[in-house]
C-alpha cells in the first residue's frame, strides 16, 4: 500500500509515524510547500521518499492524506480535480485530517475526486513534524464523513484503525456543528480571554506584566488553545464560520447573564450564582 | 507557635500539611462548621487538636488562618470583632487564604481585629482536606496585603515561607483587579462555555451527548475551572463583582469582534483572523 501525505505537521506527521509503526508493507511519501517536515521525516526513517511537488507524491498512491490547514486542503482538492488529476490512480481515495469537513467535502464533490473526509479527535498546542507522536490518536475517536465521487470509506477506516483510533461515522455538517461547540468556540474564547487580559499588540494592557506573574494553572489551562497554530485556527474559523457563530452567540449570551448578575442593584445573588456554577459542574461530571 | 484554622479544605488543609512538615515546634488546631476536614486531619497526624467551636480554636493562637469561602471569612471576622473577641490573644494576627482581599480587609478594619490578608496563588479543581497537598504552594507567589488593626505582615510572611511560597506584597484592591483578570473571569468564562455547549439543567443542549463523545484535551482544559467548588466560585464573584465585571465586559467585546468577523458579508477574512490569533499566542509566549 502506498500512502501520500500532502502536508506533514503535527497531525499528518503523527499519522505517518503511527502507520510506520503499525504496518509492515506500506510505502510513505510526502510533499509540503516548504519541504521541512518531509525532510525531517525522511531522516527519522518515517518516510520512504520526499516528493518535490504534489503530483509526484500522489502518483500511484492508494490513499492520499491531505494534512495541511483547511484552506490549503481545499486548494489541493481543486488541483487534484484539475492539473494533478492525471496523477491519481483509478482506485485512489483522498482523505484529510483537518478540523472542518463540510466545506472540504463540497469542494471535493465539485472537483469530482473520490473523497472521504476524516478527523482524528486529538490535538496539541504544539505544531510541526517535530511534535508528531505515533500514539496521539490511540483510543481516540476518528470521525469519517460521507463519501463523494466514489471515495471508499473502508480505506479511511483502515487508516484510523492502524493509528489505534476508533472510527465514528458522521455527516460532515453534523461533525462541523459538534466540533464548533467542543473545539472551535473554546479556541476563540481562549484567544478573546488573552486579548481581554493581556491586551493586544496595538493596545497592550498595562496590568498584564503584574497579572501574569500571579497566573497559575487555571490561567494556563484556560488559554492553552490560544497557544496553538494561528494559521490553522484562522482557517478553521473561515471554513466553519456559521456553526461557530451559532455557538459563539449562545456563549456571548451566557457571558451577558453573568454581567447582569454581577452588576445587579444591591449586589450579585450568591445562591443564584452558586446554582449556575453547580449546574455546569454537574453537566461536566456526566462526561463519558 | 500556635496556629488556628477556621476552615480546612483543599487550601487550608494544604497549608496545615505544609506547616506540619516544615516546622518542628508548632501546634495546629482547627474548626470547621461540619468538622469533617479537622477529623480527617487529626487522624492523619496533621492537627494536634480539633475544636468544637471557633472560640476554642482561636483561644491563645499566635496566628489565625481563615480558610473558608470568602463570605464565610467575612462572617468570621465579624464574629472575631464581637462574640469571639475575648478569645483572641493580644499579639495575634488574623490572616486568610481566600481569592478576594478588599471586601475581607474592609470587614476586618470595621471589626477592629489585627488582620493581614493572604492569597497563595495555587489551586486545583478538587476540593476538601482529602485533596490537600503540602507542596501545593511550593515556588508559587503568596500575595500579602496591607495590614489593618495592628496585624503583623511578618507573621504572614513566615507562614508563606514555611509553605515554600514566595511572598509578594500588594494592595488588596490591586490584588483583586489582577486576580479578576487571570483567575475569576477565566472561571466564569469556563462556566459560560459549559452552559453554551452542554446547555443547562432546565434547557439541556440536544447535541451535547454526541459532542462530549468527541471532546478532546482542548475542551477538558478550557472547562477545567468549571469543575471546581461552586460555592467557592460564587462567593469569589460576589466579593469581587466590580473588578470581574470590568474585565468580563472587555472579554464580551472581544467575543463580539469575533462574531462580527465570522458574520462578515462575503465571509471572514482569514488573514485578519490569523493576525489576531498570532498576536494572542505571542503575548502568551512572553510568560515569565
Amino acid at each position: 500500500m502506498r500512502v501520500a501525505f500532502l502536508g506533514l505537521g503535527l497531525i499528518g506527521g503523527s499519522v505517518a509515524r503511527a502507520l510506520r509503526g503499525a504496518l509492515d508493507e506500506v510505502e510513505l511519501i510526502a510533499w509540503t510547500p516548504s519541504g521541512d517536515g518531509p525532510r525531517l521525516a525522511l531522516e527519522a526513517g518515517v518516510l520512504d521518499a520526499v516528493a518535490g511537488d504534489p503530483g509526484v507524491a500522489v502518483d500511484g498512491a492508494d490513499l492520499v492524506v491531505l494534512a495541511g490547514p483547511p484552506l490549503a486542503c481545499i486548494e489541493l482538492v481543486q488541483r487534484l480535480g484539475a492539473d494533478l488529476h492525471a496523477a491519481l490512480a483509478p482506485e485512489v481515495t483522498v482523505t484529510d485530517v483537518a478540523s472542518t469537513k463540510a466545506a472540504l467535502t463540497a469542494a471535493a464533490a465539485r472537483a469530482g475526486i473520490p473523497f472521504v473526509g476524516g478527523h482524528p479527535m486529538a490535538g496539541r498546542e504544539t505544531s510541526g513534524f517535530d511534535a508528531a507522536d505515533p500514539d496521539l490518536f490511540r483510543d481516540r475517536p476518528w470521525v469519517i464523513t460521507e463519501p463523494v465521487g466514489g471515495g471508499e470509506p473502508e480505506a479511511v477506516r483502515r487508516l484510523a484503525l492502524a493509528c489505534g483510533a476508533h472510527p465514528v461515522t458522521l455527516d460532515a455538517t453534523r461533525h462541523d456543528a459538534l466540533v464548533a461547540a467542543i473545539s472551535h468556540v473554546p479556541l476563540l474564547a481562549s484567544v478573546a480571554l488573552v486579548e481581554a487580559v493581556a491586551g493586544t499588540r496595538t493596545s497592550p494592557d498595562a496590568a498584564w506584566p503584574d497579572a501574569r506573574a500571579l497566573a497559575a494553572g487555571g490561567w494556563r489551562d484556560t488559554t492553552r488553545l490560544a497557544r496553538g497554530d494561528a494559521r490553522m485556527g484562522a482557517e478553521i474559523a473561515v471554513t466553519n464560520a456559521a456553526p461557530i457563530a451559532d455557538v459563539l452567540r449562545r456563549y456571548r449570551d451566557r457571558i451577558d447573564l453573568f454581567l447582569v448578575e454581577l452588576e445587579r442593584a444591591g449586589g450579585p445573588d450568591a445562591a443564584q450564582l452558586e446554582r449556575r456554577l453547580a449546574d455546569a459542574a454537574a453537566r461536566l461530571a456526566q462526561d463519558p
